[in-house]
């Protein structure tokens, strides 16, 4: 009986997030784990990823199936301000090498057995059809968000929502996180400081490679850029103001593969962002998330600060594509496949230390 | 026109490791890397990984080929001096697990696409034949190196050349090292301190899970194994002293390995002080190695600084078995790959940062 909204904007729908938690369940995959033919807590990492994933999968013998790598392409208005050290144009000229096959990620995603789905969410470019690659595009580009908001609630909102029907599509239980846009370091900075209150002096850094005259103009910009937005407080605001395209997709994949029961590995600083406004959004997201690697981008520790994370590596990488978290995936499986595969001391009759 | 040796004891026979430098080869290799397309720098330690893989396969394409995961297995006499938390037997009944595949490196293994082959270098028990098992024992465990030399020279240069020739044999170009033997600990905490001057209270830990009294007792018992052995200075003798079967073994097969120009995957401690005990016969062996991970056990950490290693993981890991090796395959292979199959800025007509 309801009248029809005046406000053509669509209202925001998140889908419900379950909290992991389950103590019977996590008591029998904890001893299942110690129980297995090794010292206890000898696999070390791999025991609490094991510990985890057979939680986000309801089993004891989890199998990670079909393993999906999603990467998130988008422009950024704020390049504008010069806060990058490469152009525009590159955004679109790397996902032309990722739809040929030339990319790190493409090179990992084949040899993980990840397969990999191009996301034009937002690229200040026309792409020609083509399979492997689904279009979006929300816009070409966010606006400049040192001058205006990035994005309008509209936009913002139908980015999370096309993220959620992505992965609504997809097969498997477990996707993976990447992203391509120049300038989006200076999004995630951004989104770092005003979601988890981190100084723009620790956010910011030389994201692919600015001099030092470079990354103080960074600063100098994105500096602008928050105080321009101080007035947004709520999760959707911050992220319409200071998000872009492809990150605000990002979370809405992800709070949708949460909902679901997928476990998601996030991959670097970006990928990271998109975290921090999916749970924002939704806090119960964090659970379902593996952070894939500690990176290089100077901003990268506070956001894994920020997130509670334990990342499973740190190898200094600072490329994003989601190279991260295909480089991490094999150690996610392994996780899965010794709390499936591994026997116990029982099983195998091996004395146990108190045998 | 020699005369016959008085002593029947065999000389012990080096291959030659040349050295890995070729200025010429790294500059062209880091040439193809920096052009490759991604900021320069951006995939961290990944690029470092596959210059040495370039270099050691001499190929501005390498493939790894065929990778081999030896798991060599014997017992120690010192195990009698209740240096470990489990009994004397687990020893072969972890051969056993793993050869009914349910140990954790069984499991990686299979995961990773590695060939497994598990070598009885001096286990204190009689297996069945069995395919999967190479039976190269050179005796029913060790002596006890706090009472005698814990190996005679001929035994030790058997052991080591026993290792030459398994890897001889073996089809590919990578080789994978792993072991099992109660108490090898302790023998390799006792290699650290010998070959790297390391004290023994930073070499000793708990091994599979020591108490803080067990603890005692094994830095007592070491104390007194490395006073016994104070005039061994040779690296032969070192090794003839304190060493293991397994870890000799795999001192010869390392040795073999880089000599055959494979790359060399180091597991965790005792594997890292078998790598320790090559070098100190053939200092070359360590350009040709990967080192896979920093662990969890104590000694591990000064183990990694006096073998200069860069590890690619840091999860806790402190199993053995080559359970950090195989996990840390796939990154291995992943650098060989971003080599051999990544587009360059040329290629992928992606414009540079300087274009």
């Amino acid at each position: 009986m309801s009248l029809p909204a005046p406000n053509p904007v669509p209202a925001l729908r998140l889908p419900t997030v379950a909290p992991l938690a389950d103590s019977a369940l996590e008591a029998r995959l904890q001893h299942l784990i110690d129980r297995k033919t090794k010292p206890t807590g000898a696999l070390g990492r791999i025991e609490r990823l094991a510990l985890q994933i057979g939680l986000i999968l309801r089993s004891e013998r989890p199998v990670l199936d079909a393993p999906q790598m999603l990467v998130f392409a988008a422009d950024h208005g704020i390049a504008a301000q010069g806060v990058s050290a490469y152009p525009q144009e590159v955004t679109w000229q790397m996902v032309e090498n990722m739809l040929a096959g030339g990319a790190a990620i493409n090179v990992f995603s084949r040899q993980m057995g990840l397969a990999l789905t191009l996301v034009d969410a937002g690229v200040a470019h026309d792409f020609a059809p083509r399979a492997g690659l689904v279009t979006r595009k929300i816009a070409h580009g966010t606006r400049d968000a040192s001058v205006e908001p990035a994005m309008t609630t509209d936009e913002c909102i139908r980015a999370l929502e096309a993220g959620r029907e992505l992965v609504r599509a997809l097969p498997g239980n477990a996707v993976l996180f990447g992203e391509m846009g120049i300038a989006n370091t200076s999004s995630a900075a951004l989104l770092l400081a005003k979601f988890a209150g981190v100084p723009l002096s620790a956010a910011v850094g030389r994201g692919t490679g600015l001099d030092d005259a470079g990354l103080a103009r960074k600063r100098e910009v994105l500096e602008r850029a928050l105080a321009r937005h101080a007035g947004a407080t709520e999760p959707l605001d911050v992220l319409a103001a200071l998000g872009g395209f492809e990150i605000a997709m990002m979370a809405g994949a992800m709070l949708q593969a949460a909902s679901e029961r997928r476990v998601v590995v996030v991959d670097g600083f970006i990928t990271g962002a998109a975290q921090l406004a999916a749970r924002a959004l939704a806090p119960q997201v964090h659970d379902y998330c593996v952070f894939s690697h500690l990176g290089a981008e100077h901003g990268h520790a506070a956001l894994i600060g920020a997130l509670k994370a334990e990342p499973l590596l740190a190898m200094g990488l600072r490329l994003g594509e989601g190279s991260g978290a295909a480089l991490a995936w094999p150690l996610v499986d392994a996780a899965a496949r010794m709390l499936a595969e591994m026997a116990s001391f029982e099983s195998a009759g091996v004395a146990d230390r108190d045998a």
